[in-house]
C-alpha cells in the first residue's frame, strides 16, 4: 500500500488552521489590525511543512503516550515563528518581495510599520504558545523545546542566516568562500528551523538520545534538500504556481547553490540528500512513513 | 540611614553589564555585524531599569534562597527584550527616530535591515536566555516566568501597545476615547514590561501569591508613574541630559497624558501614582528600600 502523503498533509494542515484560529482567539493581540496583520500572513496558504514535520516526527517515535491535541499547540508555534521570518524578509529593507504565495506581502496590505509589529508579535506568541499551552508534558520537556526552538530562531540560528544572507547581496560582505558561505545561509536560514520542528516533535514523543540523533540527520538532509529545491524552482518553476516572481535571485546576484554549483549538480545533491534522509530513518518502522514520503515530496515538489 | 539609591544602581548596573557581555559572547551571534548591531544598542548607556527591578523585586521577597548570578540572566533577558523594543521603535516605519541617549539609533549606524534583524535576534535571546541560564530553578518556576514575559511582551502587551501608538499617530484610528486610549497605550507599551519585571523577580524569589500580587501593584503603578514622567520631560526635558531631541511628541499631535490632562494634574497624577505604589510595598520591611528609592526616582527623575 503507497502512503498518500497528499491527503495526509492535506488533513494536517486541516487540523494545523484550526488550531492556528484558535489560538489567535486565545491570545487576542490587539489593537485589531494587529491581529488581522498576523492572520493575513498565518493563513496566506501556506503548506504547514514545520507543523506538519513535527507532528509526524513525533508519530515516528512515539515512545510516549500523547494524543496530537498536546502537539498541536507545539506545531502552531512553530508555523507562528515560520510566519514571523517571512514577514520580515520581505521587508523592503530585506529582500523586498511585493508578493508571496500569489497574495500581496504584508506590508504591502498593511504599512511597514505594522508589518514590523505583525512579525514581532508571531515571534513572540511561539514563546507564548510554547510556554502556557503544552499540556501533559513535563516541565523539563517543555523547557527543553522552548530552548531548541530559541536556539534554532536566534543569533545562531534563523536570524543569524538571513543577516549573512543580506549582508551578502548589499555588500558582498567579506569576499568569504561562497561555497561555504552559501551552505552557512542555507543550513541558518532554513535549516535550523526545519531540524528544531523535527527535534521538538521527537522531544515531545520522549525519543531516546540515538532516535534524537537519527531524526536530525533527517532533519538536516531535508532542509539543505528543500533549500537546493527552492534556488532551483527559482530558475525553472512556474510563476503563477509558486505565486510569486522567479528568476529573481538572479537578478540580484543572490548567492544560490545552482549559481555555485550549476544545475546538474544540483539535482544530483538534491536526491543524494533525500537519500541521506532516508538512510537516517532505518532504524524507524513504519510509523515514519509520513517522514519518508516527506523526504521525497521535497525533492519533487513543484511549489 | 538614608538608602543610596545612586551608589545602588550604579552597582548592580555594572553588574548587570558583566553579565550582559558575557551572554553575548556565551550565545556567540554571527555574523560580527549582527552581533556588533546587537552590542550597540545593547550597551548604549541604558539605565537598566528593567533588570534592577527585577533584582530588587527578588530581594524584597527572598522566600527562597537565590544567589544573585542565579537572578542575573533573567535580569539579562529581560534588558535584551527592552533593548529590542527600542530598536524597531526608533524605525523610520514606526517612531523614525535618529537619535536615543546621545547615539545614532541602530539603523542609522548599521541600516534598517540589520536594525529589524538586531531586534529580532535580541528578542530571541531573551527567550534563549530564560530557556537556558535559569540554573537551580524548579523548571515550574522558569517555564513559569517565561510564560510571564511572553506575555507582557506581545500582543496583549509591549507590541500591542506600540501597535496602538503608532495607529494613532499614523490614522487616528478608530476615534476612540482618547483618555482610555492612551491609558491602554501607556500600560501595554510600556507597563506592561514593568510589571513583567518585577514580577519575574518575585516569583523567581519564591513569592506567595499575596505578595506578589502587591509587588503587581507597585509595578503598575511606577510603571504609569514612568511613562507620564516621561511624556513631561519631552516637554521639561533637557535635551542634552535626554540624548535626544525634545518637544517631539506635541509636533507629531503625540497622544500624551499632558496634552490630555495638562501639566499640572500630570505631575499631580505622578506623585499619586508613587504614594500609591509606597502603599503597596506596606507588608514589606526594610529588605524592600531598593523598591522604595526607585519609586521615588522615578518621580524625580529628569533622564
Amino acid at each position: 500500500m503507497v502512503f498518500d502523503l497528499r491527503a495526509y498533509m492535506a488533513q494536517q494542515a486541516e487540523l494545523i488552521n484550526d488550531w492556528l484560529e484558535r489560538l489567535l482567539e486565545d491570545f487576542a493581540p490587539r489593537p485589531v489590525k494587529l491581529r488581522d496583520s498576523m492572520a493575513y500572513s498565518l493563513f496566506a496558504g501556506g503548506k504547514r511543512l514545520r507543523p506538519i514535520l513535527l507532528l509526524a516526527a513525533a508519530e515516528a517515535v512515539a515512545n510516549q503516550e500523547v494524543a496530537k491535541e498536546q502537539l498541536l499547540p507545539a506545531a502552531c508555534a512553530l508555523e507562528c515563528l515560520h510566519t514571523y521570518s517571512l514577514i520580515h524578509d520581505d521587508l523592503p529593507a530585506m529582500d523586498d518581495d511585493d508578493w508571496r504565495r500569489g497574495k500581496a506581502t504584508n506590508h504591502k496590505v498593511f504599512g511597514e510599520g505594522m508589518a514590523v509589529l505583525a512579525g514581532d508579535a508571531l515571534l513572540t506568541l511561539c514563546f507564548e504558545i510554547l510556554s502556557q499551552k503544552l499540556d501533559g508534558f513535563a516541565a523539563e520537556q517543555v523547557l527543553r523545546v522552548i530552548a531548541e526552538v530559541a536556539r534554532a530562531a536566534g543569533g545562531q540560528g534563523m536570524v543569524g542566516g538571513q543577516a549573512a544572507d543580506i549582508l551578502w547581496e548589499k555588500e558582498r560582505y567579506q569576499h568569504e568562500d561562497p561555497n561555504r558561505l552559501l551552505l552557512y545561509i542555507h543550513e541558518h536560514k532554513t535549516g535550523a528551523l526545519l531540524v528544531a520542528s523535527v527535534r521538538a516533535g521527537a522531544i515531545l514523543a520522549g525519543a531516546q538520545p540515538a532516535q534524537l540523533a537519527a531524526l536530525t540527520d533527517y532533519a538536516y538532509a531535508i532542509g539543505l534538500a528543500f533549500q537546493i529545491t527552492d534556488d532551483l524552482l527559482d530558475i525553472y518553476g512556474d510563476s503563477q504556481k509558486l505565486g510569486k516572481q522567479t528568476g529573481q535571485d538572479e537578478s540580484r546576484g543572490k548567492l544560490t547553490y545552482p549559481a555555485i554549483h550549476g544545475i546538474s549538480e544540483s539535482r544530483r545533491r538534491v536526491q543524494e540528500l533525500i537519500r541521506q534522509a532516508q538512510v537516517s530513518l532505518t532504524p524507524f518502522g513504519p510509523e515514519a512513513e509520513p517522514l519518508r514520503a516527506l523526504a521525497s515530496f521535497l525533492a519533487e515538489r513543484d511549489i
